[in-house]
């Protein structure tokens, strides 16, 4: 936690990509305020390049790489939106991004990744058989391997979603943020910490997935193995670096279930016609359900969001239309 | 024809309805782009409150109503977004909205219209009784019958769409508009011919429902019997009025086929992250599928949309999320 980034680091990130990226913009529904009786915010990273907050890290950590760093491509072994986003990133600096995947992934996944000009290098669907390929695949290439989530620089990248929607909205009182890896809350932690110490920033999890939700309680990251959940984005496990964010600059993780991450879902695209991911929904769902409450609060102060100014990241907006939950 | 809203009629039903109505985004995507050739942006009526442009012409009708017109309420037998977006306009003024709805109506539908309040009447499912309820409604409740599209007041009011379109982006090449009954295309063109007379305005249709095209090549208006398209929001002929605008100041009308119109609506979901109906895909359609040429032109002027600056109205986003078409 010593290294942690600094505002700096974040300003510094945020003028580093800021031609590249997408300043996505804020959105706010009147049918959503009357549901959840809130002032609700929507940072809607659904529209940002590669369709996901990814895309900022990414870029901030290829932008980062020095020539020698770079010369060889980078490589990683995700297979969500951090795969595609880094094939976009990559292009930036016109090098090549190896993508290692298993070969059961979703078709729409692996056309994301080669519609971006990523090189797919298939593995068997095993942690062991991914790492192996990625370490093979390191040492034939040279390319620099970019972590999605245990990386200050992908952290920091993550950050300046947060920088943004501070710029763009004052004295939020809540800020939401979906929680798998911890790269999106971790960022969004520090940088309100900063910017807007009096908003209370809340991670959201899926119930069927509460590794940061036990983690967070028991002071020590608590594994969980392929949880089941529509939130696909979600299913990984916090890192040392994310967890010791998380740990001092989160003030409370929410659970949902998965009855309310899909219906969440399809009340943002029936009221606000905009199309979000599952794992975006997850954010969603604790304003439009009354499941937010302070750090420590009795569940009697669960509930209490109303009147009160909330700021939902949508993280993305990659969705298998042929696979809809509803 | 002679009594034909003018450029002030316009602008007076923008000032009696601005403050109710979304003063709705353009976007643009860089990927739309690139597969079009063009510079294409999309006027966002999905945005809409009531979810498509027909707010517009129902509040600037519920507002134009003098004291003893709206005593009574309003009504219609439309069971659209046009019945949705009345019965949304009666509540600004407090009056009662009266829809007549066959009894066949999908429950979306029928939810809509209850939730903003309208007061539904059902009927059996044909024009006849339809009309017959209308009727009887009108004696009973002294209700103002307000048509979905054959009143220059609705025309008016839809063209408020395109008022907003050409202040916010000039030299427009094409402006493209879905065309069912007419309302909005007549609207856009009136609006067009006064404010951007160097643009072409394209009215775009389903070619299993292509009424408005045979209609607009035969200089009179040919009836259409319950059309098999999967843009529901245009299965309705053309009226005096509506025709009579779009003879005179629409420069060509496209057809579509259904399986454009579903590519399109996915393309605009997947590539731009907002949901929009099929209606609004049958404009979004041409520019995509290079289906775009001038009035008069041989089939080899089609596809010259290439470099030009192209206007789209996405109509609405009203979709039954449990019958998509992918």
């Amino acid at each position: 936690m010593d290294n942690a980034p600094d505002l700096t680091a974040i300003r510094e990130a945020h003028d580093r990509i800021k031609q590249y990226i997408h300043r996505t913009p804020v959105l706010t529904c009147q049918s959503v305020n009357t549901l959840s009786g809130a002032s609700v915010f929507f940072k809607c990273e659904n529209f940002q390049k590669g369709g996901a907050f990814k895309f900022r890290g990414a870029c901030n950590t290829v932008l980062s790489l020095n020539e020698r760093e770079a010369a060889h491509g980078v490589l990683t072994h995700s297979s969500g939106n951090h795969a595609a986003a880094l094939s976009l990133a990559a292009r930036i600096r016109d090098i090549p991004a190896y993508i290692v995947m298993p070969s059961t992934a979703p078709a729409v996944k692996k056309a994301a990744v080669e519609n971006y000009g990523g090189r797919i290098t298939y593995c068997e669907p095993t942690l062991a058989s991914r790492e192996a390929a990625a370490r093979k695949l390191a040492s034939e290439t040279g390319a620099a391997l970019v972590h999605p989530y245990d990386d200050y620089r992908i952290i920091t990248g993550a950050g300046t979603a947060a920088l943004e929607f501070l710029e763009d909205v004052n004295d939020l009182d809540y800020l939401l943020a979906p929680v798998g890896g911890g790269g999106l809350i971790s960022g969004s932690a520090l940088t309100t910490h900063f910017l807007s110490p009096n908003t209370k920033v809340i991670a959201c999890e899926p119930e069927n997935a509460d590794d940061a939700y036990r983690s967070f309680h028991e002071g020590r990251i608590v594994p969980i193995d392929y949880p089941e959940t529509v939130a696909d984005g979600l299913r990984t496990m916090l890192s040392e670096k994310t967890f010791g964010i998380i740990k001092r600059y989160v003030h409370d993780i929410v659970t949902v279930t998965e009855e309310e991450i899909v219906l969440a879902m399809r009340t943002v695209w029936e009221r606000m016609k905009i199309i979000i991911e599952p794992s975006s929904a997850v954010a969603a769902a604790p304003v439009l359900f009354g499941k937010i409450s302070a750090r420590g609060g009795s569940p009697s102060t669960r509930g209490k969001v109303e009147g009160k100014r909330v700021g939902v990241i949508l993280s993305g907006g990659n969705v298998d239309l042929e696979g809809l939950p509803f």
